[in-house]
């Protein structure tokens, strides 16, 4: 029994991108959404996702001039905010999910906790990179509160999983964020997670640091 | 702009576990495996993964058992072990990816941190419940170290996920299961992930709490 494998990090990282490059379509993205397509396609294996990922204008300078400025991440799941890689940031992301006021707003209103949490954002909505994994719950209720005048977060990756209210949140972002004057990511579809919505941040803070694959 | 959506979290699993059931082929895999498979298409939204799920024979049983006894949870990265629902187990799983001694070991031999990490596993492995969601070389690595000698984990979850090394290290392991005289469950082909991998350590542990979907 012998397993033959490559074990050098670095040329496993780089076969990798080499053989993302190579099945998929790539073609109608600009530099910098290509560094995000390709870390979400590498973060789940599967090509075929490039299809469904969306852009609004200014989503990745946006995003990455707001990282650069150390901007706070805010994410819907603990999952999310480990999969941000530490040695590109120097404040750690925040997560209010298991926060006892969380659980206590969760408890009142018969809500999800993910949406609940949400409502913690609102200090530091404004200028912030959102990163939402998991709960279309938490897409949906941070629409609303933009709506009703709630800060704006530099960019939101928009990006839960799931087959109730996902590919809804994912569209519904989609859909108004022209009209609520927002930059985003998503990932269209059911498909979605904290995989890819963590690699997609992480493909901003590495073009900012000239990381290109 | 209004958005209609569930709230309710009960109402939400529910509906998602009742869609889950009406679009995924179960009909060959018995109660629990049922419960892990619909587990991992709620994880990554994607019912057609059914078909790359593999059992070992006694694969729940074992992984089910060991659990119950509180058994050590072997995780490959951070993510992994953040996924392991912590309301469920009154032990928390271990990860070595960032540990001093992992980060000196990859650097003397020029390996993946994720495999270095899996030398600190050794004393822990007979018994054990072996969670990896991303690493290929972890996957490799623990099937050199099993067999060469090392104790056998009660059930080895292997999901590693991506373009290079993925698919083989799973295969590998579906392979060589039965010759080692191990206990596996594992999805086929570049898909995986930190998300399904948790998500089949936590149904097997809600199997055990009678919490059946």
């Amino acid at each position: 029994m012998a397993f033959e494998y490559e074990i050098n990090p670095q040329a496993i990282e780089k076969d990798s991108f080499r053989q993302i490059r190579k099945l998929t379509e790539l073609s109608h993205f600009d530099r910098e959404q290509q560094q995000v397509v390709m870390r979400i396609v590498h973060s789940l294996g599967m090509p075929e996702l490039a299809e469904q990922v969306r852009f609004s204008k200014n989503a990745c300078e946006s995003g990455m001039a707001a990282l650069a400025e150390e901007c706070e991440i805010l994410c819907d799941v603990e999952m999310v905010r480990q999969g941000i890689t530490k040695r590109m940031i120097s404040r750690l992301p925040s997560c209010y999910l298991n926060d006892p006021r969380t659980v206590e707003l969760a408890k009142e209103t018969g809500e999800t906790r993910s949406m609940a949490a949400v409502e913690l954002w609102r200090e530091s909505l404004a200028g912030s990179v959102v990163v939402i994994g998991n709960a279309p719950t938490a897409l949906f209720r941070l629409l609303e509160m933009i709506e009703k005048g709630a800060g704006k977060p530099a960019l939101i990756i928009g990006m839960p999983v799931g087959f109730v209210g996902a590919a809804e949140s994912k569209q519904a972002l989609w859909d108004v964020h022209e009209q609520l004057g927002i930059e985003c990511i998503t990932l269209l579809g059911r498909q979605g997670g904290s995989a890819v919505s963590a690699a997609s941040c992480n493909a901003l803070l590495r073009c900012n640091r000239g990381e290109y694959y």
